[in-house]
């Protein structure tokens, strides 16, 4: 004791001169030194105490033996209370899993209730096919036929909602009803046929059908055919159909009650026969073609399509123009020249003012350029004679094309009077859309536009009527930036989903007759999961102890609750049809659910909806506790699944799995085996209170992480990488902002999207920022409806890019979203990476993996033709996150 | 020296001693107090040093003098090096404020560039009005009358884009076209006149105008009316219109351009008379009114009205019934009775299975009730003859409308083969819609519903071909209790805002035909500022002198920018129309901007429409540094306004607004002066920076907060109390989560709407909760349409409510964003209030206002008719908050 003293003595003085003069840290660390020496001290004085007893002990020999029993007892009681503090922990515990036990009762209690009443008291009506023949009806007279309707016209009684929609086609080979020496185009006849092959409705038996096709097509001479000379085709204003083969087809049943007369042109071509049918007596038969009369065209029965100008089917972005930027160098242009010419009494006053004026306008004093031709340049043989005059193409596709792209806007001419559509018209409009010049179309009023009961052309076009001709100018340059963005995006899906390709053709006449109809479409096909485990190959299973108890209650246990499926089949498209069609893109299925599905009311809620909500605190609200007991929201009780994409890391993974034990809301895990090697066999699997499905993909690709797997039975899922680090309190925030923005990316990690002023390129940026436009799906919620796009709809190329550089799954999926939606996504949470430490791959891998990365975001940016990301500059945390709150209250989450 | 030694020697020992049984506090505070021991020990020896040079100063006396000068020196140096320091620090604080002005200069610059870039090409067209009669023209037969369509019949030459749709109203006083012994019912030719003139777009110059209209109403003969006896009007079949007299109309032109017939119905007979212009040759006029024959009607020309059943105009809120429960007592409802009976050889044998099936249907053994009548119980008389059978109503209006209140769905059956409209038809319609039972229009195909270019009728009731009657069953149950609310709810906007009372068909038929021709409507009008200062009253003004930098730099300071108003005039309504009748509720105004105008693609900001946008770090994105230098996000620059309500609380305002001192991306200040008592003469207003405009409410109310006032310039909106505390960061962050949620309430303090089951009742919540569902105005970002919304289209009495109570006016606001977004408000930051503490009013006046918040919410619930507000469960926080980042980097926000 003394020595110690002794030394901080002497060095006392010396320290604190030197100290007067050393920076302010030094000080701290003498401080310390001075601490240190009186705890030495303090060891000191109390091992002298200790002596000083022993002392006493040997004074007192007699005692010891009392004191050894004193030992003993002090020994045992300690013991006791060791063992009574444990039992306390244990009993703690246990009253806290009764709990947990009570509320999952309760929960799985209130849920069988539901059950019940939710028995579904829809019954299917009894027939839902007709199985029968049509019946042989009485002909009809032109006259009668003229004006059919679908509710005088068509018959229901094949077509009940629940019938599912079933056509039937007739062979083109077997029936063919070109009138002697004539046949369809063999393109045309081979694609259709194989195109329509692939739509889901097609039955093969007549008896089931709703609708009858028939294949008309663009028929040609065979001689010319044989000649291989289409544009020298006969100018014959023959019917190319013989009508009695028509008649004679064998369920026409007297009157061609739901038959369908597909008459498609092929070629851009302005010709009367594509209006072959026109003064034939069709009875009730619907005709699905381009060009109409004015007087042949019965509205909501007839079709109007335009012509099939496309591939057979599969990507077609290649052929399209980038969106941006949103002018270009031509405000307007038109090609074309009148042909036949019309002689000048025949002509329209209003149409020789129009073309003066346009004339007028693109010499005028104005910055704005024009391209407006009205004669060919150079004069392109007259190879085609019609009776009708239209505006033909001129030069050549690609020329057309060129110039299209240089547009803003395209100007579309209708045909002169009399006619609601043209062949030419049609393919004008075609081109416009596919090249990105936003249709102008001229006397839209006096005109029927394709699939017009089904899609939104004013969000994709500007319609005028001829009358405005003088104020075109004016409008054209008060459409902004945005707004014509807005067009050119539109007219773009238009395009790509309805027009560009012969499936797409097939595809939306189909549906555009099934929607007439009111039935819905087919169920969209989910991925059927190829189990690993089955009956040769049985997991083993390791039970989990709860050693420890989870720190934190963050829901409570439920039974697993699949979400409803197909609940809005009979509505959704009746009331939404609109938006089916001209906003997310797929009216061709029906999807399960969809994350633009209603909200009901706050207060259905509680009056006659209650079945299923959980609102928080019986409705009257709360904070934490009463929080962390029921999911509340505006959106009924669900669960999620957790779908993992593993390789070859089993510790990894078990691991991860293992974190996941106890997690509320949790449905199921679905773990996507990206390998060919099986697990090994003596893996043992943790049992974590939910089901693990391990499902093998069809091959080693991320795209598999977006499978839409059968397994797959909730709408929310988690996507996760096996080498995830997230807290369950995480996952569950998680799940509840979701809930709120189920159409979005909810998750952890968030990049950016940089642009590069100096290359003009986007870059991947990964670094923390206070902007982001991507949440990676490494550790994001997302609707399983993403998944189904994703599959069947991205462009082909983008899969193929992403196995390319097995890389960018996650960049790809927030582009399909954000393009989609129009919203960025939603970051949650403070942490901007996800992945376990110490997993670093080397630099120049990384290095060239952020490389891959820049490439796709330039590569996706040229596919969808535009930059479908957009920024955000928030996050979202728990509401009372780093909130001063009364004591008496919990906070929402323990630490985030 | 030595006696401070001695006393830590002494009480060494000791306390070293209890130490060691002290916690670990005591430790410390002991170790406090030894390095205070050893501070005082190195001070006494700093003081022996300068003892030592005093002893030598004395020894060499001589040198004193220098010694002095020393002195001297060395306090120079002192003084000098304390100046140093003061100028350094004065030069960085120079130094910012220079940097803070050039970016301010570099923004002016890039303004000023995009100022000149930006002037706009776009120039008026030479004529905007005719200024002219119209001129006469040949008169025209029926058959061509019959085939009018705007493109053919129509004069647009009087009607440009820019003409604002002007109309003339010929005084049926003056211009009364009844057949002698006719008039128009009173009630409707005073109301129509009346309410025709609160119409924007009626001018009294007929030279100016683009359509004439002329009222023809309903008629009766003259000694019916006398006899006040409407219902045994006598049964004439005459047309009530001389036709002559028509053709005689000043402007008529030879053949009726653009005239309008406004032939509206008011009684819910059937009655031909309603199509008193059947057969009639209305030669180019456009017709309107709520019955159509078949061939009478020319699509996309003439109008189908319902007829006129409510009052002239008002709140009608009343009249409708709640929407919940979504499941009514009954599940489907008709009341009627076909008069004249039809013969048995006349009908349709569809509709007579129809009305078997039906009676089958309520029999048939289900749980579901049905209420079907198809013979009024009692009778009532037979007073209308009509040679047109069609069903009537049974009983009187409130006895209808207390079935239908219990009805989920609500059967509309067409009137028999031939009208393609008809008056009771209709009226049926509007009574379904009015009381919330969701029509069932069977026949919908045949039929033509009111208003259907404009208006989505699928979104609000069930349309069903005659054919599916055996279906109807089914699909009625197999609609979900969130879509038949989602049905309910458009059916109720629309009734409301369509169909309602004479104003609302009055405003609905000048806008379908504006619409038609693609004019834009009347620009909403703002509400005129009355200042408080003018010429004779100029306030005193107090400069603020930067004593203290801003510890943070959040945005540049940039020269004023209002938000651009009406840029999308032109496109709005031709891309979105459906959107405005359907979503928006308003397609009566152009408002200058609106929350829903769309964002510009990422790509677009930087290749082509880079004007005005802001990205940060020019795009390469960036942390807390680059961030607080731009705006960045997906629209370009901005500014926003604060408005502040303030009520007799000087220096509270004053305090607040010298808080607002260099406050970035701030445009103005508008407070409003919510008292007859002006402000003191003598109040030193505080120089911010910005214009502070003082406006004077109509009177003293809260509604007031929300005036649309002219002075406010941009779409961003702070509302804020005048004691509200809320810091800079707060309030640029807030609108930076503002400007991705433009339709959404971004504020701080979040409230939540509670349901207390035992009283069946909501209940204000505003204790912190961890879901919420409004965000208070007292300190929250809003856009500046809502305030239109808030101040023309609210229902009065929740104005009325707010003026009652002096309360609620901002759960008002709140009801009425989710109302028309269906989406919760967003809550920013962690505080959970705004006031300034110290404020509290009396308990009992705070019980009171709580108490009336509690009834407000339950108010307004039912002037809506259900419960708009939306639960959210997470708060928007800046990105790095509580992030951990390099060092390098910045934090988003320092505190937030």
């Amino acid at each position: 004791m003394a020595t110690s003293r002794s030394s901080s003595e002497e060095n006392g003085a010396p320290v604190v001169a030197n100290t007067a003069w050393l920076p302010h840290w030094r000080c701290n660390i003498i401080a310390l030194l001075l601490m240190l020496v009186f705890l030495v001290c303090c060891m000191a004085y109390r091992m002298s105490r200790v002596h000083q007893l022993n002392l006493d002990l040997t004074a007192e020999a007699e005692a010891e033996t009392r004191l050894q029993s004193i030992y003993k007892l002090q020994w045992a009681i300690g013991k006791y209370q060791k063992d009574l503090v444990e039992l306390q922990r244990e009993r703690l515990r246990e009253q806290k899993i009764l709990e947990l036990l009570k509320i999952g009762v309760k929960q799985a209690q209130k849920a069988q209730q539901e059950a019940v009443r939710n028995t579904p008291k829809i019954s299917l009506p009894p027939t839902l096919l007709p199985n029968s023949l049509p019946q042989k009806m009485n002909t009809v007279s032109t006259g009668i036929a003229a004006s059919c309707a679908m509710h005088n016209c068509f018959d229901h009684s094949r077509c009940s909602l629940t019938s599912g929609f079933p056509v039937y086609l007739y062979d083109p080979d077997e029936h063919n009803i070109q009138r002697t020496g004539y046949d369809i185009d063999g393109f045309l006849k081979t694609t259709l046929k194989q195109t329509l092959g692939y739509n889901a409705h097609i039955v093969r038996d007549p008896t089931q059908a709703c609708i009858y096709l028939v294949l008309v097509g663009e028929a040609l001479l065979e001689q010319d055919l044989l000649r291989n000379n289409r544009y020298a085709a006969s100018h014959t204003h023959h019917c190319p159909i013989d009508m009695q083969k028509l008649y004679n087809l064998p369920y026409w049943g007297g009157d061609g009650r739901n038959h369908v007369l597909l008459n498609l042109a092929r070629r851009d071509l302005c010709s009367r026969r594509t209006n072959a049918l026109l003064q034939q007596n069709t009875m009730r038969a619907i005709v699905v073609q381009s060009a109409f009369e004015l007087d042949q065209f019965r509205p909501r029965y007839d079709l109007i399509v335009p012509p099939i100008l496309g591939p057979p089917g599969g990507d077609v972005w290649q052929e399209c123009a980038s969106m941006v930027p949103a002018r270009r160098k031509y405000l307007l242009s038109f090609q074309g020249e009148m042909r036949p010419k019309t002689d000048p009494q025949g002509s329209n006053p209003l149409d020789d003012f129009i073309l003066e004026h346009l004339t007028d306008m693109s010499k005028g004093p104005t910055q704005d350029q024009f391209e407006l031709q009205f004669q060919c340049v150079p004069a392109t043989e007259q190879q085609e004679v019609d009776s009708v005059s239209d505006w033909t193409l001129c030069g050549s596709d690609s020329s057309r094309k060129q110039l299209l792209k240089d547009s803003t806007f395209a100007l579309i001419l209708p045909p002169l009077n009399g006619r609601v559509a043209s062949t030419l018209m049609l393919a004008r409009l075609y081109e416009a859309l596919r090249s990105g010049a936003v249709p102008v179309i001229l006397g839209a009023d006096e005109l029927r536009l394709p699939y017009a009961e089904t899609l939104d052309w004013r969000r994709a076009a500007l319609l005028m009527p001829k009358a405005r001709i003088t104020e075109l100018h004016f409008l054209l340059q008060a459409v902004q930036d945005a707004d014509l963005l807005l067009l050119r995006r539109q007219g773009r899906l238009i395009w790509e989903r309805y027009l560009s390709s012969v499936q797409a053709t097939v595809d939306t006449v189909i549906a555009s007759l099934r929607d007439r109809l009111g039935i819905p479409p087919r169920p969209v096909p989910p991925v059927v999961a190829q189990r690993v485990f089955n009956n040769t190959f049985a997991p083993l299973k390791a039970k989990i102890r709860l050693t420890i108890l989870p720190e934190e209650f963050l829901g409570p246990m439920e039974p697993p609750y699949p979400s409803p499926t197909f609940r809005r089949n009979y509505t959704i498209l009746r009331m939404q049809s609109k938006e089916a069609w001209n906003d997310w893109v797929d009216p061709f299925y029906m999807y399960p659910q969809l994350p633009f599905d209603p909200a009901l009311p706050s207060d259905a809620k509680f009056i006659g909806s209650y079945t299923e909500f959980r609102p928080i605190g019986k409705g009257i609200g709360g904070a934490g506790k009463e929080f962390s007991e029921a999911l509340g929201g505006n959106y009924p009780k669900e669960q999620f699944t957790i779908v993992i994409l593993t390789y070859e890391r089993e510790p990894v993974l078990c691991g991860l799995l293992r974190r996941l034990y106890g997690l509320p809301y949790l449905h199921k895990v679905v773990v996507v085996w990206n390998s060919r090697k099986l697990p090994r066999i003596e893996l043992l699997w943790p049992e974590i209170g939910v089901p693990v499905d391990v499902v093998r993909g069809p091959r080693n690709s991320l795209n598999n992480r977006f499978l839409p797997l059968d397994v797959i039975e909730t709408e929310a899922v988690l996507s996760v990488d096996d080498d995830v680090q997230i807290g369950q309190d995480e996952i569950v925030f998680g799940f509840r902002v979701w809930r709120e923005h189920r159409d979005r990316i909810v998750g952890l990690p968030g990049r950016y999207h940089a642009w590069d002023v100096d290359s003009s390129k986007w870059r991947y940026n990964h670094s923390c920022s206070c902007e982001l436009s991507m949440v990676l799906t490494g550790a994001a919620f997302l609707h399983k409806y993403y998944m189904y796009l994703y599959t069947y709809h991205l462009p082909q190329a983008i899969r193929e890019k992403v196995d390319e550089f097995m890389n960018c799954e996650d960049i790809a999926m927030n582009f399909l979203v954000s393009h989609i939606t129009r919203r960025p996504p939603v970051k949650i949470t403070s942490r901007w990476n996800f992945r376990r430490r110490g997993m670093k791959a080397a630099l120049s891998q990384r290095a060239k993996h952020l490389q891959n990365r820049n490439k796709c975001i330039n590569f996706f940016s040229q596919v969808f033709g535009y930059t479908p990301l957009l920024n955000t500059q928030y996050r979202a945390e728990s509401v009372l996150f780093k909130t001063r709150i009364p004591h008496d209250k919990q906070k929402c989450f323990k630490y985030i």
